[in-house]
């Protein structure tokens, strides 16, 4: 955290579910505005739990190379089933599967980007696809100066050829580019590759109703609770 | 070029080099300025010509996959030795070689594309690397919605992998995008996926010595004299 931790860094490469925009939050009002007769928290929760396990059976070799549009649908059809929902047509499930395209963001997002992104080359670095993220970055207006994603990489986060992959885009050392993010697992297999490290409060990320322990890790370099307080630990204008 | 040609386009894919930033001149003018003794219009034609012959061995299968960072430095390492250059070390030469990364958007294109941004995802398609392209947006002020690059398809241009993979990333069916570009060779190829085209006309691509003929092909679906024409044929505020 010294004023010389973050003067080699070119890169901010950035988790985006849960650490830029709030999944929890959109997908329950969403689902509560269509008057589906479900919980939108539990609803909320049920699809996001749904994500690790399909995300394994890719890398396991179980499932081909598969987008995370597709694991969503997947999901969304498993537990449309348990909610014992089944008044949504074709279309209907189409659209709220793409309601990960419509997350909103938090409330510093936006401002933090664009400080963040007059001293730094910004970029994503998630496990959406890069449809996904292009519609959500022009809808919530998230300054990108690129798009990067598990498709570009072909292997989903926490996988090393995710993280190195983004030194290697912008040619520069895994030290020259920082993970920003939400959680401590994500930033502790970028830290094993050699990246710079910003974790993100987000005690909110699953609802009020689950506060999560957003207590700091001393092995990160930079600790802060908004993109807006990264842009002033960074010394960003 | 009815009212209706464009009515169900969604997205905007644009090719770059020649298209959106003068390579030529950009190249000429910084060839010229570190004082070596060259025409900077001769280099600039040289290190472009280089540039088909070297993707096509790795389009051969001779080379494997190569980012165009790559392929640039060895056709400029040709060409330095064509051109009896032996002034530069290795420094020098890697900052002369990232030129392309540093080209000069023609004068139409920021506003153009701003506007053109206002009514379509708009997106690089290109065969130069992602860091490039990047790196290019950022100096130049380039708004992509989205950078893709023969880099996340693993083909170059005019693979028909890389028109499809555009309508496929956006999920969306392949009228549903137009390609952009200032070559036939590239409208070509992509209307033969069932992109839809527009020409622009850059009749000084290759400088003011070989003026590019830009007559108009009747198979595009729209031609213009530039990127803020093609805003006003597309109704773009």
């Amino acid at each position: 955290m010294t004023a010389s931790a973050h003067q080699d860094i070119k890169v901010l490469a950035f988790d985006i579910f849960g650490t830029v925009v709030d999944w929890h939050g959109s997908i329950a009002r969403e689902v509560e505005a269509m008057g589906l007769a479900v919980d939108g928290d539990q609803f909320a929760l049920a699809w996001r739990a749904g994500y690790v396990p399909a995300m394994q059976r890719v890398m396991s070799g179980e499932l081909g190379w598969t987008l995370i549009d597709d694991l969503h649908r997947m999901i969304l059809d498993s537990i449309l089933a348990d909610f014992n929902i089944s008044s949504l047509d074709e279309e209907q499930k189409r659209h709220l599967n793409k309601v990960w395209h419509r997350l909103a963001p938090w409330p510093d997002s936006v401002a933090g980007l664009h400080r963040l992104k007059s001293a730094f080359t910004i970029c994503t670095l998630s496990n959406g696809n890069i449809g996904l993220l292009s519609n959500m970055a022009k809808n919530a207006g998230l300054p990108w100066d690129c798009i990067l994603s598990a498709e570009v990489f072909r292997k989903y986060k926490p996988d090393p050829a995710t993280y190195l992959g983004v030194s290697q885009v912008f040619d520069v050392k895994p030290e020259q580019v920082m993970l920003v993010a939400a959680h401590q697992s994500d930033l502790d297999a970028a830290r094993a590759c050699g990246l710079k490290t910003a974790y993100i409060e987000r005690p909110l990320e699953h609802g009020s109703k689950q506060p999560k322990d957003v207590s700091a890790d001393p092995r990160n370099t930079f600790h802060a609770r908004s993109l807006i307080e990264l842009a002033d630990l960074l010394d960003c204008q």
